[in-house]
């Protein structure tokens, strides 16, 4: 199989909005201000009328492109929506580069948008994602996810803390970034002292249900001097599926999708785990991130408890993970986190993430320290895994050289 | 823009199963046999192992990429879930294009499953398809197109009995199409005399409400000998959308995103609408398909009841359209739609659709006669527009040989 997304697409241009509970925005209100945050941080400008073609995701808001086309003011174009759980802002993202790959459109643009507080059902409604068809019966998101926890424990002897650590990080970071949904920092005792949700994850385990949008602005890689001199590339990019009923699983101390998505982008990218510089990974929960480590090769299967006790996953270790706050405190609108994640990429390969971009609508993206930027950073991963329980996950590899 | 989908990818093989009101077959059941028929069909053989990825289009099934893979046993490779409203189907078949022009995978599996009949509400919950962010209140599918029929009739003096005469060959066809629905005839005066449903609609000028599945295989063009002698190539392909906003619009004889869709797809594939030797076009009413007749170029602006009159959309016309029964009388899966026609096209192109092609089951397609095979058949298109109101259309043209 010819695997050649590499270094034929640029982003140029990323927009986001405040994450938060937006009672006060309507989903085209969220939408459209991503959008214009978008199109005003492409560096050369961008007339609306040069973007071919929109792909845009969610999960729980209008169902069509051609609404989103509505809300945006994007008529006569191709508009296609995906949907696909929690990966579904990173696989919108790689089906719109696959067309640009292929040569079919010169600029597209990729909006992920999601409302979830103002609706009946508060979250995601899992009549759709599985039980009617498979033995979820009862199963929660947070049990879904905690029983990899629980025997990554068991196996591993990883403990709860180390859990509780990775949360600390992640608000540590999320406090630091004035976009993110919770702006506070917390201790591990706060973290372990908490209610217990589904065991192993507590309170503070668990991200929060988080309004929000995104969007980005990608062309093909010969014209990105048009827009920009400061373009990030696409390396690589992988997608996988698990069938989805847990009884037929006989290990759950890895996320197999995640495992599978990292091998595709990372052959398809020449790189390896540790090229990367950087990553947003999906910490829906705790116990997801610390699996994550293992499954995305930046530590060994069964260190990810020495991994944190180093805090390796701070800036300065060895994979600085989530220092936008990831989903857990920076928050996780669904089908918006992937593109989020991008965006955060574009910023930090732009050395942009210390400072107040153009695509974050006149906010700073830093809190005055700075001090989220990191140093030097050239290659970065992004990654988001679903489903009840791990079903898929998509990651895609960006840098800002061509490689 | 470059535009090079034309010649770079093949359907090699197609699958569907008898459509209709199935409350004894679960969704996994329609679309595992749809699957298998597809399997069934390629001349060569297949091994599921070769397929490198799907893309899966529904849009009141279970919404991931995930499910589906779990349904049909497919895991570690990528599954995307496509939605968009009616045309879901097609840009599901165009994203796999995408994917597979661009190199990324050799061979493709794209599936579309919709189970209409057994689940609350019968009919796609319209709340994410506009009304709570537009002004469609109160609007039905039925009086959302109708709008379109009255000014047709208002400008050009079409009248009801043309609906009606596509109505009658929809059902011409479909009686001798044994995967359809319906398969009866039905007069002129039956449509008429029919209970109006919204002016000027009348029931039998109405899709029914269906359950379905259709699967199709593709692969990058290169590699088609391996499967078959017999592929079916992509030559062009087009989506657009429309604002939904129906008091925006100035013109309702016309559904643009069906004439934007076209250029596109007939520029990329170096064709005219006189090049297409047959459609499958999407009848969700008969007045749907009659204004489409103009929009894809088969007739003038204007002259589609003269075209009925002179039934050039009957095979040994102009323009065979729908001679699988359509919407109307095969009925609407609504996700699996479009993927149902390029199966259609699929067999026309390969001369077998007054047989009993191989992924048909082990069922005809056609009753004794065999008369529902278009002589000669080269280059056949296949349309889709959806939404509340024409808001999107996707289209693809292919044919039997490279252009």
């Amino acid at each position: 199989m010819s695997v050649n997304l590499r270094n034929k697409v640029a982003v140029i241009g990323g927009g986001l909005i405040r994450f938060g509970e937006l009672y006060d925005k309507s989903f085209g209100d969220m939408m459209s201000e991503a959008y214009l945050n978008c199109l005003d941080s492409i560096d050369k400008g961008i007339d609306p009328k040069e973007i071919n073609a929109a792909w845009y995701g969610t999960v729980r808001g209008p169902a069509t492109g051609s609404i989103a086309g509505t809300l945006l003011g994007l008529g006569g174009i191709p508009i296609t929506r995906i949907e696909n759980a929690c990966a579904t802002g990173s696989d919108t993202f790689r089906n719109a580069c696959f067309a640009v790959a292929a040569g079919l459109y010169d600029v597209a643009l990729v909006v992920g948008c999601e409302k979830m507080l103002d609706r009946p059902g508060g979250l995601i409604g899992l009549d759709r994602s599985g039980p009617r068809y498979f033995d979820m019966f009862a199963l929660t998101m947070p049990s879904a996810f905690g029983v990899y926890g629980t025997r990554h424990m068991h196996v591993f002897g990883t403990e709860r803390k180390h859990f509780a650590m990775i949360a600390v990080k992640n608000h540590y970071y999320g406090k630091m970034n004035p976009l993110s949904h919770f702006r506070r920092e917390i201790t591990v005792e706060q973290v372990l002292d908490a209610p217990i949700i589904s065991w192993p994850m507590g309170l503070y385990d668990c991200c929060p249900v988080t309004d929000g949008a995104a969007a980005v602005i990608i062309c093909r890689e010969e014209l990105t001097t048009k827009y920009t001199d400061s373009p990030v590339y696409v390396l690589g990019s992988g997608l996988a599926v698990q069938p989805t009923r847990l009884g037929l699983r006989n290990d759950f101390t890895s996320m197999m999708p995640a495992v599978w998505a990292a091998q595709q982008a990372y052959k398809m990218g020449k790189v390896g785990p540790d090229d990367i510089d950087f990553a947003e990974v999906h910490d829906c929960f705790t116990c997801t991130e610390l699996i994550q480590y293992e499954d995305l090769g930046f530590c060994k299967k069964g260190e990810a408890k020495t991994f944190v006790e180093n805090q390796e996953m701070y800036i300065g270790g060895k994979h600085p993970v989530n220092v936008s706050g990831g989903l857990k405190s920076h928050g996780h609108p669904i089908g918006t986190t992937g593109v989020a994640q991008i965006v955060e990429l574009f910023w930090q390969l732009r050395n942009e993430a210390g400072g107040s971009p153009k695509g974050a609508g006149g906010l700073a993206v830093s809190d005055p320290s700075g001090k989220r930027q990191i140093p030097n950073a050239e290659i970065g991963l992004q990654q988001n895994i679903g489903g009840a329980g791990p079903q898929v996950s998509c990651i895609n590899i960006l840098s800002n050289k061509k490689r």
